[in-house]
């Protein structure tokens, strides 16, 4: 029932349950699944780390996008452990929610998965402030895990 | 792949949409199908209506009752129109997101689907804090349609 399914995944526990459900589901669906890793521009990190400024920014955009680059590959790894067939991974720098919305517009998805926690949502402080950017945002459905 | 979803409905568009969605994943995965309405008790409906006082609380709550029922039974309809089946529909007072969830847990439901703004939830300004509160409570998925 759903032709392709968005898994956002950032290397957390939380999205990882969420991408062996997706991976289920898809296997149930017969979907396609789409696996994407969004990692923040230097820009966007400077500004939640208030008066800290990296010497080199370049560089520490190119280790970020490297570190998203593993989180997707692990990710594929997973989805194909679980039996997913017919994924593809991406990464992409961005504003997390936004940019989940944004790639599923994109790709035409018409299912969204998140962690209901990840990376830098601090436990009971933020408690899942992208998924819950995410659910505001997106014009499809979405599955908080 | 879900044993048992539990969707909340309350008579709004967005919760038809989440029906109809729940429906038709009931058949994709063999599940059984739970349909809930919530509707709040007198007091907690007289706290949000600020200086108004009904005459016959006692009254109001079987009014409100009875809606929800009916809004109840025009969902088990449209579930079954869409084609599903093994489905049982329930009418609780209290909080709405807090007797979702709960309600969720008591019958060992795997998925709530809810819609993303149902009854009460000004359009842009409250923007689906029944799902929010859901999605933040429950501690298993939960798809916001």
């Amino acid at each position: 029932m759903f032709e392709r399914i968005l898994v956002a995944v950032d290397g957390s526990e939380g999205s990882r349950k969420a991408l062996r459900l997706a991976s289920n589901l898809q296997q149930t669906c017969g979907s396609e699944l789409l696996i994407l890793t969004v990692f923040r521009h230097h820009s966007l990190l400077e500004a939640s780390m208030s008066m800290v400024r990296p010497d080199d920014p370049e560089s520490l955009d190119d280790s970020m996008r490297s570190y998203a680059k593993e989180v997707a590959e692990e990710a594929k790894v997973i989805a194909a452990e679980v039996g997913a067939s017919n994924v593809r991974a991406f990464v992409k720098a961005g504003q997390p929610a936004r940019t989940i919305v944004r790639f599923g517009e994109e790709h035409k998805a018409d299912l969204i998965i998140v962690g209901s926690r990840g990376q830098g949502d601090v436990q009971g402080f933020l408690l899942g402030s992208v998924s819950h950017k995410v659910t505001s945002l997106a014009s499809i459905p979405v599955m908080v895990v």
